[in-house]
């Protein structure tokens, strides 16, 4: 299969420097940070440079319309709009292409679309809209896919407008200083009434789709996959609380340390999640309270990330790393709090939508499979509310959230090919 | 024992809102952050105030004195001037007291000595200099004592200039930045020279004035104490490094996490100090790296303090805990590296002076004990170079480097007059 080049390529060129992070490598674009305000301007003049309408919701989730709902009459308009999009936040340290990679595909796939329509190849009854969500990641308020949360009620909107960043601001400050009303936010019926149909293309993040099932003979795997299911995932925050003390001055046996707690929840951690089947734990976020080298700390906070198929096995996975979390404190001389951050069960994709993916897919790439992924992701919020269904483009080497993270040029263009196709076949 | 207020208490209490820490509670005042150099303006404008001649000299001292060097003819100017100081940058949700406490009795001791002399109970034959060191913490660049250390040249100056902060400034450009000149810092023969003899007060940071060695019967420790020795210390920085990846994507055996094997090197640490009689060892600061909960850390980098009266079995432990962390690393599938930051022998304080500032206290405090202390201090660094002495004010609770860090009043005061009838025998 040969495609035509896309205009993906210079889109993520376009923002390469933007937020790319100096020591941890690769990009850190959290949300509102000056780096991520600056993709969401790039965006909305890239969408403006389209014609496209901009408009900025409650919940800070900007979309672009190709038509605004309603201005196509004819019956097929009241299914609502087909909508894209993805996000442009990252993770600190991230890739280049996780959320970026799927709304610069949302842009290049609307330039095919724009161009069919052109040559009358195209006629649509139906609106289409570009969405970027703020905050997919997390990484600075701690609760993943906080703007399609906010969106569907999925979130508590007090919890989140409480929810602070490590330098103690809340969600509902920033929010306010990036032009947005927090008495404003919150579920929003009006705008989740106006999707259809939800898409999401994203770089896959796991080596599903180069195992041997899927490879060719030279050992390359199809170039896209058509999401089946989201692992069920959450976050925890455990804090440990001690004796802050002097590192220097206080003898080893008149301790009571919380990172010597912290530690061995750590391994506790990897032993439960590696004696449950299918089962996926990792901390990877730890931060003493205060922090210096030459102190005890008085508390240190972790994060646990928790995913299972099976929602009942995570919260008992969860139940279990509590219960040892509570042990070890109590042995240690000190205390631990747990707190559910978020939690989202396992999201089956949409089956009447997925199916109408895969055929429009399987024209261009006909070994394009159906495949679940352990990722989190707004589709797989909005699943709850909306027909949503994802593509994932391969990524050969399986890597994600790191500077590592790349996917390869002809997969990228396929990419566009596939989304613009099935977004074809929907409009 | 009954001692009039000192100025302390208001001198402290003028700085009570620099560099509170809403997040760690106490304060973060990390050298030339905006609450440190607010701190230093204040401790200017007080010397000021007293029409002390206040001078910052290339590597970022802060000196006032009384009379400059040699403005006082007789023999007994040539023996230098006599110093007195502390520092006044903070672990992060550090205590009021450490650093502060040595500088504002510093202050307080002169405003006594002017009291004396202007009622003519005070002939001078010596200038006298009270001084600010900048990162005694090494909170900020990693180094403890780096303000003495240049001074010293203790450090090696290149060395110094590329210290970087965890946001990647250089120091370097962070002191160029505050006015002084990269080209011209490091060892300072001609600032030592001027150092007769160095006295430094500070709050205790164990409970060593509250052992039943030298409590009264009401239970209450001697006001202060004299220094004896420091114990040797140092810092090391080892970074673990794996394979970043996604928490989500990712299976348990496919992993290469790094935060597991700087897990298992925490609890090593605790064991072997444990292991090793009179040593202290700790991990107060670790920092995964990119650190997203929903990421499987690429590196973490742990900090290690540790501590022994014998310099060679304080190398011996942080062998064996390499030795440890390489076997954790290589079983794990990561690598790790051993960075030395600081390492600081046993200081013995100088004998003479010693004796001098013991026999002075006596006459107001005849029970203040010697005491050893786990604590690094400029003192120490400064002992390798000019006669070093120090004066601990007791502290109730043990606890320093932590926001419950407090000291007395009375106490205080106490140290106060003992630095001010030292440094009157001095003089």
């Amino acid at each position: 299969m040969t495609v035509p080049r896309s205009t993906v390529n210079s889109l993520i060129a376009a923002i390469h420097d933007v937020g790319q992070d100096s020591v941890r490598g690769g990009y850190s674009r959290p949300v509102y940070s000056s780096a991520e305000i600056t993709l969401r301007e790039w965006f909305i003049a890239e969408a403006e440079s389209r014609s496209l309408q901009v408009t900025t919701d409650a919940n800070g989730i900007i979309w672009a319309w190709w038509d605004t709902p309603g201005s196509l009459r004819d019956a097929a308009s009241r299914r609502g709009a087909l909508v894209t999009g993805s996000h442009l936040d990252s993770v600190p340290g991230g890739g280049a292409f996780d959320g970026p990679l799927g709304v610069a595909s949302a842009l290049s796939a609307f330039d095919v679309l724009a161009a069919r329509e052109a040559s009358g190849a195209l006629v649509r009854n139906r609106a289409l809209a570009l969405s970027v969500f703020p905050e997919e990641e997390g990484s600075r308020f701690g609760v993943a896919c906080l703007g399609s949360r906010l969106l569907t009620g999925a979130i508590d909107t007090s919890r989140a407008l409480n929810l602070r960043d490590a330098n103690g601001n809340t969600f509902a400050d920033v929010a306010a200083a990036n032009g947005l009303d927090p008495a404003r936010m919150g579920r929003d019926d009006a705008a989740l009434a106006q999707i259809g149909d939800f898409i999401e293309l994203h770089v896959e993040q796991g080596r599903g789709l180069n195992t041997e099932e899927y490879t060719d003979a030279a050992g390359r795997g199809p170039a896209v996959a058509i999401g089946s299911s989201i692992l069920g995932h959450g976050r925890w925050r455990l804090s440990f609380s001690g004796q802050g003390n002097h590192a220097g001055t206080t003898l080893m046996i008149d301790r009571a340390d919380p990172m010597i707690a912290a530690a061995q929840l750590v391994l506790k951690v990897r032993e439960l999640a590696t004696a449950t089947p299918d089962a996926r734990a990792t901390v990877g976020r730890i931060e003493p309270v205060p922090g210096g080298t030459n102190v005890i700390a008085s508390r240190v906070d972790l994060w646990l990330d928790a995913r299972h198929p099976d929602d009942a096995t995570t919260a008992l996975l969860v139940q279990k790393i509590h219960g040892q979390a509570q042990r070890i404190a109590a042995f240690e001389g000190c205390t631990v709090k747990l707190t559910e951050e978020s939690l989202s069960g396992t999201v089956s994709f949409d089956a009447s939508l997925t199916r109408t993916l895969s055929q429009s897919i399987h024209r261009l790439i006909p070994t394009a499979p159906l495949l679940p992924t352990g990722a989190g992701h707004d589709a797989g919020v909005l699943a709850a509310h909306v027909p949503s269904g994802m593509i994932y483009v391969r990524n050969p080497s399986g890597i994600s959230h790191s500077p590592e993270e790349y996917v390869e040029d002809d997969d990228v263009d396929a990419g566009v090919l596939a989304l613009a196709d099935a977004l074809e076949d929907l409009l």
